[in-house]
């Protein structure tokens, strides 16, 4: 069953609306960005390399645990963090800044 | 300033007692395992499949920008969570089940 085109705007519209959220990028299965608020090229740099993430993570659990599998995966950096979420049909990814306690927001570029 | 033996074994001790986790490996900076209360082949896996796993989430955070850096890699999966602290000298692992409510363990060397 496919999910509708409406259905990913609205996950498009409803993360990025959200605070501290810097980014989403959402990827299809071949995965090629259907929907960024990013520019082309870092949404082509953030889908490589975090599909291919994503993907050697999911290998990592699997060969662990062949029962197992990845749901999810939050990569924690100095500046922000990036969430991953493998959907069936697609690969979703949020930049958001680290969500502390009850910081400042800080300007960034 | 090396970390001390005792610190690590202190780490492993209160991780370990922690509610929920059901296995810490501690591996040095070449990847090997000097503490684990998994068994030899369990512990050889998780520190090769999630330390490679950490090498390319950190390489794929500084090329997107190198001025950026991993600290924290949390991989969540059906089963449970693996969390993946990159310490100085070291790389700390802790396995527990998925923290579905409000406090969640972040470990630190």
């Amino acid at each position: 069953m496919a999910v509708q085109a409406s259905e990913i705007d609205d996950t498009l519209k409803r993360l990025s609306s959200r605070k501290g959220v810097k980014a989403v990028v959402i990827l299809n299965s071949e995965g090629q960005a259907i929907r960024s608020t990013l520019d082309p090229d870092l949404t082509k740099q953030y889908g490589q390399l975090i599909s291919n993430l994503a993907q050697q993570a999911r290998s990592a659990v699997t060969t662990l645990d062949e029962q197992n599998d990845l749901t999810f995966l939050r990569v924690r950096t100095k500046k922000h963090e990036i969430m991953v979420a493998p959907d069936r049909e697609y690969l979703l990814i949020v930049v958001q800044n680290p969500v502390e306690t009850t910081q400042q927001a800080t300007p960034q570029a």
